[in-house]
């Protein structure tokens, strides 16, 4: 074993302290070296884990009574506690996760960005949803009430972290942030592929929790089997919302066991998507070259390890596409394997890329070559043409890193066939020029069904991370397409509205009082009005 | 079997045309008489069902892309149209139901009131939940992209009636209103006790898809077994949420079924609740016979069916809760049965009622007179102790129909522990005065989260259409507590976010244009920005 981080204990982070875990242990294993590091990791029984959410349970009403400056100071502590320790987070990261230290740094900036992109949205309220429809006393035939209506939270949420974004969809990543954010307790699930990661991020929050004094049942860290103890995390019956980034199995589980709890309750999985591309004849009249490394940049990136990688582009028949599909085999051929997340993960790439090179109709555009560590094999672009493609459900499932599948459409028809043929997506694209309009506008209510975010003229990575984006899209890209995890509207998720009829202005909450004392924005009797 | 409207078909309306089922037949049954009423109805089967979903899906493009003009009017149309057909309605709801006269005028006004606030909510446009982050081309070190978020509705929509209210949560209720406005075609399966009423206001939305233009898919109604046809809408992957009113059995088995499809669909079912009262000191200080006479009034009205009917009331040990209890007794006696709505649920309910009175500890406190129609049994309200309530879970569940339980409670921990043990409710009442505020601050937390809807001095009955209110609440009261099934949040249930980036100004949807054509309040940048 190589130490590079000393100070790790190993450790459960319970109700806000170290819990030694009874169950078996675990070790992270560097992708790059497939050596192991230390410490071992100790993990949970159920007993354990019963402590942290009954902890959750016992912090709600406090925590969800929090007045919003100090609910808004306390997540931005959280994003100062991860920056404070941001070199050694980084540092084990790398070890744990084979990713490079560029990318990680701007995750962990990413990461605190959505701590205080969620306390801007708790101080400015309008999650809150504010709505009053006064008392007629005078209404015919019937008086109406005082009727005031305000968005609370769910209850403790449970938080699953993903193996590709150890840090912003991890312990303190977007779904922690906006369940905070909401006034939710978290009880967080690490994965076991970045244990350390996982404690230095969870000792940030819990430092927070402990520095503005509120109750330790607000986050909890626990390690332990995802088949066991993630499945008794999601049925345990003081959670009340489930937060998760992973494959489609993993994800599925998590939602039979949500739907058979005597009370079921929401999950939100982010788990499956080819997110595809669609090409245009005018966006082919370009520089073809300098667009096939843009689409390789995009496959490649992170190791294709990303939810939005370009799985699938889709390139008209003819000579501006022959011509291109040539610059994506030259584009492929100069790219170097990068190391991925774990060995499993590598594996299991290799095996859907074999899988689907050898479909009928399947041939390989371009190989890269292998990278010089562990676990970083040469990235794969594969071709095919629209009819085989429509036959052939194989090709349209995700796999999962740095391979992609070029099909060559024939006409407008063939293309909506296809795009109808597919399952949901978190994001398509289009390439087009003004010619292509028309043929655009047409595609558009496909896409519109199909996905969660449509781009034009660029490629699906890099979400950004503001008050407009969706990631999210229906299932199989979601369990739930109402909603998404990434950006500012991700906090209504955690959400539900309460009614108060004719309660006295003493009794009502803050966020409802006649004077406004919260200066919220609140919706009268239907209109917006400001506060 | 006496003919009360000759001009019923019998059918269902599937794809804007009379369809015969080629099922079974059923007629509907007078429950005052328990005679059977004309015509027969003709059951589909399950090819038949495919008919309407398809076409459902067909429409679903064309539908939503209505300019919000037409589509307000078209959703004004219906209820001109029932309206219009509104004597005729009413007639056949009193033989279907046994519902008298002005409850269902009342109903039919409501019907037509949620219509136009929906028409409302159209026009007005908030529901498309525009965000516009603009792009940052010098921001460093990446550029922002140009992105723009709105809400689309999920699809076609599977909509069931309600027994208990056969037009406000029926053919053309709440959730058809809310489904039509926010853009999903409706598949509607009528409830089988009232398939007259259903056919007639079918008709008039039938009619106003025809005199719009529609596509006639926007609109079918359906009749057909629960168990098989029901069911079998909800599985049918046409469908993609579903609006449901009724039992706590029918609405988890819906929940299941649409939990096992290979693309899981949303559930919102409101299914059981026996909306607690809560009686503090200060509260029985006043005039005790007239407290009582409204508590009676409310558990009685419409027979004891209405969802948020006062099943339990918490009352304090000593003196003056004992004259009200006597006071509960006296005004019992004084009422008379009335119609409910079918055999089954008359049945039903007085299984229930012997069941709650055969438990230990349960006594009592008063009971009414049978009514001189059939199925109109006398009224009834029983009696326990918060001890025994605690201990006994039968003591907790719904019985639909004129009854009441009283629990005396000995202090505030007492009264405490009775609503922590709560399933989850659509509302929950106090009264109380002044001198009780400090005692209700401390049980309002625990109503929150047991509730959708607090009232104060007042009963829950009588459910208010507006901006603000909620209903809904944590399960068994819904599937789904995140929303309302009645007032305008209720569109939101049929909404999801899509994000477009980059998009060029010409193929973005109109409620994001650059120019605002719409002239939509926008949150830009987070910040509402009005039209």
């Amino acid at each position: 074993m190589t130490s590079t981080a000393t100070a790790l204990a190993g450790h459960s982070l319970i109700n806000g302290a170290p819990v030694e875990g009874r169950g078996e242990t675990t070790v992270a294993v560097d992708p790059a070296t497939n050596e192991s590091l230390e410490p071992a990791y100790t993990l949970v029984d159920t007993e354990q884990l019963g402590a942290a959410t009954r902890a959750a349970a016992d912090a709600f009403d406090s925590f969800r009574a929090l007045d919003p400056e100090t609910h808004a100071a306390f997540l931005e502590r959280i994003a100062e506690n991860i920056e404070a320790a941001g070199e050694e987070i980084v540092a084990r990261a790398m070890a744990e996760t084979g990713l490079p230290e560029a990318r990680l740094t701007g995750e962990r900036g990413r990461t605190a960005n959505q701590l205080r992109l969620f306390a801007a949205v708790v101080r400015q309220g309008d999650h809150r949803g504010a709505r009053i429809d006064p008392a007629l006393p005078e209404r015919t035939p019937l008086p109406r009430a005082d009727i005031r209506q305000r968005m609370i939270p769910l209850g403790p949420v449970a938080v699953f972290g993903a193996s590709n974004f150890p840090l912003a969809f991890s312990t303190a990543g977007g779904d922690t942030a906006s369940a905070l954010a909401a006034g939710c307790p978290v009880v967080f699930k690490a994965h076991n592929a970045h244990p350390g990661t996982s404690e230095l991020v969870g000792r940030a929050i819990v430092d927070a929790v402990r520095d503005f004094d509120l109750h330790p049942g607000v986050f909890s860290l626990v390690y332990g089997p995802g088949s066991t103890i993630g499945q008794a995390l999601v049925a345990d019956p003081a959670i009340k919302a489930v937060g998760f980034t992973g494959s489609r199995s993993a994800g599925t589980a998590l939602m039979r066991t949500a739907a058979a709890r005597p009370e079921p309750i929401p999950v939100y999985a982010e788990m499956s998507s080819i997110n595809p591309v669609f090409f245009f004849d005018g966006a082919l009249q370009g520089d073809l070259d300098a667009l096939a490394t843009a689409y390789l940049r995009s496959v490649t990136g992170s190791s294709g390890q990303l939810c939005t990688a370009p799985g699938l582009v889709f390139v008209p028949a003819g000579d501006a596409g022959d011509a291109f599909v040539a610059a994506v085999g030259r584009a492929a051929a100069a790219c170097t394997g990068q190391t991925m997340l774990t060995r499993g993960i590598c594996g299991s790439w290799q095996s859907g890329v074999e899988a689907l090179a050898g479909q009928d109709g399947v041939d390989v555009v371009g190989r890269g070559t292998d990278g010089a560590t562990r676990n970083a094999p040469a990235p794969v672009v594969l071709g095919t043409d629209a009819a085989t493609f429509l036959t052939n459900p194989v090709l349209h499932e995700e796999i999962f890193g740095a391979a992609s599948l070029v099909v060559r459409y024939d006409d407008a028809e063939q293309l909506r066939e296809a795009a109808e043929r597919l399952e949901g997506q978190l994001t398509t694209t289009l390439h087009l020029t003004d010619a292509d309009r028309e043929a655009a506008r047409g595609l558009l209510p496909v896409l519109e069904r199909k996905a969660g975010r449509i781009l034009a003229n660029g490629w699906p990575t890099g979400v950004e991370v503001g008050h407009a984006m969706v990631h999210g899209g229906p299932f199989p890209a979601t369990s739930d397409s109402r909603t998404t995890s990434v950006g500012s509207l991700a906090i209504e998720r955690f959400l539900r509205p309460v009614a108060y009829q004719n309660l006295p202005d003493a009794l009502l909450p803050a966020d409802l009082q006649e004077a406004n004392p919260r200066r919220l924005n609140r919706r009268i009797d239907g209109s917006p009005t400001p506060a």
